[in-house]
């Protein structure tokens, strides 16, 4: 390791998120499974007026900590496949840094909260960023897609269980 | 802030960017920017077991830490635009917690070293996680963009300077 890269970084959460998953079981396993299902996110009052004019966007990104992911792991067999793979090859939760990405439809903002929809995150999630979601930034080609490639489809139905708990 | 919330949450680089941007000023400000700019992404030894299957994958989105960010603004004026904009509604650096996030395309993975490309980053920025890009996961409509409509197509050319350092 370098010796100018910090050895800790630390975040103080901006905000929480509120949904009706209060188990990390049966939940679905990305915002595309997700659909209509509706949260918000609680901004915190100190942080409020950076919220200005992002209700001009109909998607946003979601930045959080999987608060309830127990162990990093580096191999893992995620949701959507019967085989083992290395952690950053999949979306599983139990990663070194356990950061989660989301991106949900912004359906309005009423002061310091957000309605949001197509939301796959558990409640109480302690936020840390959000960002406005634009396609020419954000969207990419991906034409391979390695081993979901196969499991693909899958995900619109699949839900998880406790396997990262 | 409810109880339950951690205060701070504290990751561990889990490797570094490195790119042939020294400086925040001249850069682009966006992958689409950064078309065919070349850098490599060092895993530390201790996580390059998580790496397996992630060479079947055309492009990973990076989750890193903007480490040349010197203070966080709640409005800022971000640099597609003239006017304030809450942070929160814009991809400024500049943010409460200073997480960047980039999707770039993977070249080739060797060891612990991934060559990437079109990459916007500060050279030893600090990576803190990353994923696979899956089209049917991160691709979103997006048909409102805010502030950005009357900006959009100026992010090609576009370069930052020092504005938020």
């Amino acid at each position: 390791m370098q010796s100018n890269i910090p050895a800790i970084i630390s975040y103080q959460p901006i905000g929480i998120i509120h949904t009706s998953f209060s188990n990390i079981g049966g939940m679905p396993i990305q915002p595309v499974g997700a659909d209509k299902i509706r949260g918000t996110v609680e901004i915190f009052q100190g942080y409020a007026k950076g919220l200005k004019d992002l209700d001009g966007f109909s998607h946003i990104i979601l930045i959080y900590h999987f608060h309830q992911a127990q162990s990093a792991k580096l191999i893992v067999t995620p949701f959507l496949d019967t085989l083992p793979h290395g952690v950053f090859s999949t979306r599983a939760p139990s990663r070194p840094n356990p950061v989660g990405l989301s991106v949900v439809r912004l359906l309005k903002i009423e002061q310091n909260i957000l309605h949001i929809e197509n939301v796959d995150i558990l409640n109480d999630t302690p936020l840390l960023d959000l960002k406005p979601y634009v396609p020419e930034f954000d969207q990419h080609q991906g034409e391979r897609i390695g081993w979901l490639k196969e499991a693909k489809g899958r995900v619109r139905n699949k839900k998880s269980d406790d396997r990262f708990i």
